[in-house]
């Protein structure tokens, strides 16, 4: 019985990201196409923008909400980002032509309100029968969880930056 | 500060490779060499073995104790084939050619003292200034968790194989 997964990666802790990039390049070494989506704040991360590249044809990559400033004091244009992201997002959804779907960093539009959470549940939920998908964020709202066939807390026992060591380039971007 | 991190990904949660997989990526796509060694049961996982082919040059992939069978009848040969991937992986980590050296599933080892605790730790704090080691696998040995910059629990809050859903390529391997 192969079914498609709703697949939670939350938490505060370091591998969020990562383990969702993995899991990409793991579909894509079996032929398998991926459509990553990215919902930062912020600039472009080059680590794994140059590294999808590789993946030309099997790995669809796009960045969302550049500029996204969250709480920012623009809720108005952080929203009107929010909703042309998902749209992009549930169209890939929609369209059926990927093994799996990745929200990166997803859940920060849920979290801070700027979607409506059951109609973006619904959409997940009736994703295309077989169809993978991987949404990753901390503060992942508990119907999501509820709903999700897979769930990993990515818990920070230690953490660096909390040690007063910066960030570095192939390790946190 | 830019320097090397003792980083872990423990815990009986999904993401622990996947997420080494990810930065090993990433690192890749900063032009930055990664040594990826898996310590597995069993038999080769396709999915990562074809991703990381697009990365040559770039990402060395080796598994390591092909048929390791662990807790298995044959506990001499089990040890002989740990120190055998060790003493490869502590060959990778000495050369400091490597900007990352990923020791995925190593934990396992250390767990059933297939190798000496202590004489490990000390290869992996010893290692080249500037080098990140990842750790992956269940059973981290406390010891092991006291030394490294930083741990992530990948926690299992749901796990579909609970649920009675076989293992899919391109998600479990």
């Amino acid at each position: 019985m192969a079914r498609g997964l709703l697949m939670v990666f939350t938490g505060n802790g370091k591998g969020k990201t990562t383990a969702a990039l993995g899991m990409a390049m793991r579909a894509a070494g079996h032929g398998l196409k991926v459509c990553f989506i990215q919902f930062i704040k912020g600039g472009w991360r080059y680590g794994e923008l140059d590294a999808v590249k590789r993946f030309e044809g099997l790995i669809d990559f796009h960045v969302m909400g550049q500029g996204f400033t969250w709480k920012s004091d623009n809720i108005e244009e952080d929203a009107r980002l929010a909703r042309e992201g998902w749209d992009f997002a549930r169209a890939a959804i929609a369209s059926g032509s990927y093994h799996t779907v990745v929200l990166d960093e997803f859940t920060y539009l849920l979290h801070y309100n700027m979607l409506p959470l059951e109609p973006c549940l619904d959409i997940l939920t009736g994703r295309p029968a077989g169809q993978h998908v991987v949404v990753t964020g901390r503060h992942a709202p508990e119907r999501l969880l509820e709903l999700a066939d897979l769930v990993t807390e990515m818990r920070a026992v230690k953490h660096p930056l909390a040690d007063g060591i910066k960030a570095q380039p192939g390790i946190e971007f």
